[in-house]
């Protein structure tokens, strides 16, 4: 549809809007009605939130979580087992781990996982920083946790290729069946590797 | 979810972004990131391109439809028909009836419909302008095309009422079967008021 807008202000918005994800032109196009019919408060709380968080942001120098200081809450924790450090993909993970209470290690962000299709390779990742901080010792175990996804497993298979000869013990996140799930409906190759991977009932 | 985020400007952006319609914090917080991985330059073009649009945006005072200028490109064009006014929501609808080419008089752009429910009453809308537009003189019919809902018929009997003794011609634009629909299923009201509303055969 060759759309004629009414105002240049009005397409140079929605031109912007419509290049995020998963927002078409006509999603774009209500975003920025919305937009107009909001306070003015609003526009400006939004475009100086977005245009702050992508010149200020800073990366954490220790596991390259995005973070407001030179290092992030987490690493500059004493309380934290900085022997133990799970590797994740982005800050999602780090957010959804972190809300499990579950973990009391640090992290390292990885900033993606290989992906030959989307053209991302070992070097566009945080994966030489980790092999560094590795040999810097300190650090007992490594904890693999991407997703269950063959990107994923790609990437777990280069770093254990990658520090398999430092000594550091590698251990990969537990795949089985979710919490609640009925074994009917599991996949079969996730039902196959729970029973592999069975462990001791306690 | 008790969402702790590791950065402030990261919650502040994930904060405004959430407050567009249809995003959730979830797709907030993917936006806020894909805005990290682009370069600065869109981050740059996407906030000022907003901040523009709510902060210079003129309404045409003919009509009331966005536009960059005191009146719009349809209100100034000489070729447009000015005695047909066609009565719309907003300026979506403007351009889907543009893009039909199947128009060629000027708009009038009420920038919503009455709803109780949203708590839009008909001085929130531009009715009144729509009433003194009709008694300046030289307009011939007013097309109401609003949508086919409560809201719509709700409006389009308001106006009816405030313009009836004007003498003015009032329209709505027909309501029937779609183009490429099946009779099978399309719903009784429509079908049965297709039927009531049945033209000769050309």
């Amino acid at each position: 549809m060759n759309q004629q807008y009414p105002s240049v202000l009005l397409e140079n918005a929605v031109n912007e809007l419509a290049a995020l994800p998963g927002v078409g032109r006509k999603t774009a196009l209500r975003l920025a009605l919305y937009i107009l019919r909001r306070d003015p408060g609003y526009a400006e709380r939004l475009s100086s939130s977005l245009l702050a968080l992508r010149r200020d942001i800073n990366y954490c120098r220790e596991c390259h979580n995005i973070c407001d200081t030179d290092i992030c809450g987490i690493c500059a924790n004493p309380a934290r087992d900085h022997s133990t450090v799970c590797v994740v993909e982005n800050v999602k993970e780090v957010m959804a781990i972190e809300n499990t209470a579950q973990f009391h290690g640090v992290y390292h962000v990885l900033g993606g996982i290989i992906s030959p299709i989307e053209g991302i390779g070992p070097a566009d990742l945080e994966i030489d920083s980790l092999v560094e901080r590795v040999s810097q010792g300190g650090i007992n175990e490594i904890i693999l946790a991407l997703s269950s996804t063959m990107e994923g497993d790609t990437t777990n298979f280069y770093i254990y290729r990658k520090l398999e000869k430092t000594g550091v013990k590698l251990t990969v996140i537990a795949r089985g069946i979710s919490i609640g799930d009925e074994l009917e409906y599991t996949d079969e190759v996730t039902l196959g590797r729970s029973i592999v991977n069975r462990i001791p009932f306690k």
